[in-house]
């Protein structure tokens, strides 16, 4: 990180490596490539169409939302097959009528009544994937309910513009695991019993669409489902470092904040950089809850994690660092320190922008 | 709340109680007024410049805010004495100085080394506070190190230009109290640590500014301080109900969330309403964490707080609701549900306008 950049930043700042970001692109394209399943990426995490140009560039053409305004967004930069991937907001009918005039839109659903509502209300195609709750247990139809599927395949028939083409799950448990092994176990679980609820359907040619970033960063390759759809991995986090979904040189964000109180009686240094920057999403490290870990700046970018300088405490806008005693010293008003967040999808989307390494500004989509 | 309003709504919206807050305004102004000391709310709960001008309307001259881009948002819309209340960040010099020049600005200091490069690099006069801590252990200078209030003393007076005029504390730990009377009791604990502070310091005249929501709602009047500067009191929320701050009419703001799914087999439904619109603020009620509570619609706004029917998880779009198995039946998707958030002030900064029971939206600043 050169002078020249670090003089710029004066206030909360979320830092961005281009180049671990496109790393982190380029592998997961292409063991998605290598296993022969679609990469429909959830672009989420990123919400910026620059990003999304980085996906194309890796032959990306399918993608992943968490809402009928993300698409909305996406739509206007050239994608053309978006999947939103969140039960059917049903109040938004009008936003969605228009999208599907425009683009390949692919919809969730898990229940009759929302099926029978767009059936009666939808007038261009859209793709239906049936939601499955493979022990999330957060929306979709239990995956040990297959008479739920079938009864949706049924009322799916009287609408011929909207095609059943799928079943598609979220397997978020994995971010409450406690090893590789078991993030592992619940990714095989889990496509083992969307095989399973699919082979019993009287409908054939299902696809089984899955992506947590957890389970899709861990395995070698994907088998026997047609499609990934993980979206953290992009930037990926403290959480996803302790997890073990990642090495901490694969991080591909940090947030540069500006030293305002050191307490060397405490141990603790005070951060402008709180709640409305990180979020408050914690994750369990060494038995404590922790909001994020410093790493220092060097020549590339930063260091790797230093697990004994951790976000311990936030409010809106203090953060609270707490380090060894060897090193309170070394801190002082007005410098900057750098925190890879606890979860970069939060902390981007309060951050609303990028800095990159290269001093490029990123906005992304407006809320 | 009428139907109208109703149809309008069809993502997150959040909704704001023009009387309720206008009341809450009042009644904490009124009390300032009878204890004969300054009002000067924080602003960073709301950010708005149209709610600004309701306590405009109740005769607030001086107000607080927790950034230097908060402070520039504010005087444009003609605020001419503001706090800064977050430790001076002096990265954000130049900014700060342009501020001086055009209105009465005061700032928090809690170390020699930031006093005196404000000393050498600002031209225009800036009233300085003491930042204190009395138990919070965020920023300040512990309340039992007067000798550390003395050296910032006699630092200030080498600049004419940066008079000492006060000290200034916010005891936020009363946000982890377990009873009003415990409240009360750290907010008496507080004014005495206070005032102590003061007595023994060499400098005659110092004044005392303190404010936290649960403290400046709960006490009949003010004394022995000379200043306030609570902000949430202006929405209230969920928290501040646990805690018995305020009563459920009195609270502001709801979260109005489609429902996107619902699953009697668990007794949940599931909201279009996540982390992004809530933030992953928490708090303790019968012993479990909670996000939020629902409310229900009524002809004048919403009810009073339904406490068996609580916002247990978020993701970034999802949120859970737990709700009685002899209410689960009630909920259709589609339908809106109305939560009151766990912390006004970051569900307000995540959502960035209000929209009002009469129909009218206020933007807050931009981020």
């Amino acid at each position: 990180m050169d002078n020249s950049l670090l003089e710029r930043i004066v206030k909360p700042s979320l830092l961005l490596d281009e180049d671990k970001a496109r790393a982190n692109i380029h592998s997961m394209a292409e063991k998605a490539r290598q296993s022969n399943v679609i990469f429909r990426p959830h672009f989420k995490t990123h919400q910026a169409r620059e990003i999304g140009s980085w996906f194309r560039d890796e032959g990306v053409c399918n993608i992943t939302v968490s809402s009928v305004d993300m698409a909305e967004y996406f739509v206007e930069a050239g994608w053309e097959d978006i999947t939103i991937a969140f039960p059917v907001n049903i109040r938004q009918i009008q936003q969605i009528q228009t999208l599907a005039k425009r683009f390949r839109l692919s919809l969730l659903v898990e229940d009759v009544e929302t099926l029978n509502f767009l059936g009666a209300n939808l007038k261009n195609e859209v793709s239906i994937w049936v939601k499955v709750d493979c022990g999330l247990h957060r929306s979709g139809i239990p995956y040990d309910r297959p008479e739920l599927v079938g009864e949706l395949m049924q009322t799916a028939s009287k609408f011929p513009h909207l095609p059943i083409v799928g079943l598609l799950t979220h397997a978020g448990n994995t971010y409450a695991s406690h090893s590789k092994e078991e993030i592992l176990h619940i990714h095989y679980e889990t496509n083992q019993r969307m095989r399973h609820l699919r082979d019993i359907q009287s409908t054939p040619g299902l696809k089984l669409s899955i992506g947590d970033t957890p389970g899709c960063s861990l395995v070698d390759s994907f088998t026997g489902v047609d499609e990934i759809r993980p979206g953290n991995f992009v930037f990926y986090d403290a959480e996803q470092w302790e997890l073990g979904s990642c090495h901490d040189s694969q991080v591909a964000v940090a947030l540069a904040c500006p030293v305002v109180s050191v307490h060397p009686d405490r141990n603790e240094v005070v951060l402008y950089g709180g709640a409305v920057h990180f979020s408050k999403e914690i994750f369990i490290h060494s038995g404590k809850p922790i909001l994020g870990f410093q790493v220092e700046m060097n020549g590339s970018g930063w260091s790797n994690i230093l697990p004994e300088c951790s976000l311990v405490r936030l409010s809106q806008e203090h953060g609270v660092l707490s380090v060894p005693g060897t090193r309170i010293h070394t801190y002082h008003p007005g410098d900057i320190v750098l925190i890879i967040p606890a979860h970069s999808c939060l902390s981007a989307h309060l951050m609303r922008r990028y800095l990159t390494l290269r001093g490029k500004t990123i906005e992304m989509m407006p809320v």
